[in-house]
């Protein structure tokens, strides 16, 4: 139930203003969030979605994702997941994030 | 001589990396200089560019844009002039600011 709860009442948050959806990406931590779980193409355990940072510290950008509508967090069997909102995204930005990803992919040389 | 030096000068500076790039344009501010630029098509006066800071804030936030590679300052008959770097920026990250100004344009119903 809990998990249902969770998916649900964070799929139904709008995506933010276009300056808060910018600003959201612009870090380069969650930049790299964002990208992972683009390329994954499927929600993705949290810890794989980061590297030099502690969890405290991914936390936050997370949240922040989270509150621009980019990212919704999903509980699996106990596991929590982040999944992009690539659908409600393009509907509110169409292009933006095909356009950062794949610069974003060009950079790390994928 | 001074005009053509200062457009050749900014016009050969590199655009910066996706992170710097998409912070220059997370701030309303700046994101509605870049809007109108888009919009206008052609280089545009600096004081039409922007409606309620002072001119010091204009210049700190035409700054922060010109060192994203984002636009460049050219002087035309002894005023200063911003354009918006489009090619250089459709090279550096293709769809960005076309998905960007679309959504801002979108934003204030235009």
């Amino acid at each position: 139930m809990t998990s249902a709860n969770d998916a649900l009442s964070t799929a139904s948050a709008p995506v933010a203003e276009l300056p808060a959806v910018l600003g959201a990406l612009h870090d380069p931590v969650r930049l790299e969030m964002v990208r992972r779980l683009s390329n994954a193409g499927a929600p993705v355990r949290c810890s794989a979605l980061y590297d030099v940072i502690n969890k405290s510290t991914a936390t936050h950008h997370f949240k922040i994702l989270r509150e621009a509508g980019v990212i919704e967090r999903l509980t699996i069997d106990g596991q929590t997941y982040q999944r992009l909102r690539v659908d409600a995204l393009e509907r509110a930005v169409p292009g933006l994030l095909p356009a950062v990803v794949g610069a974003a992919n060009e950079a790390v040389g994928e």
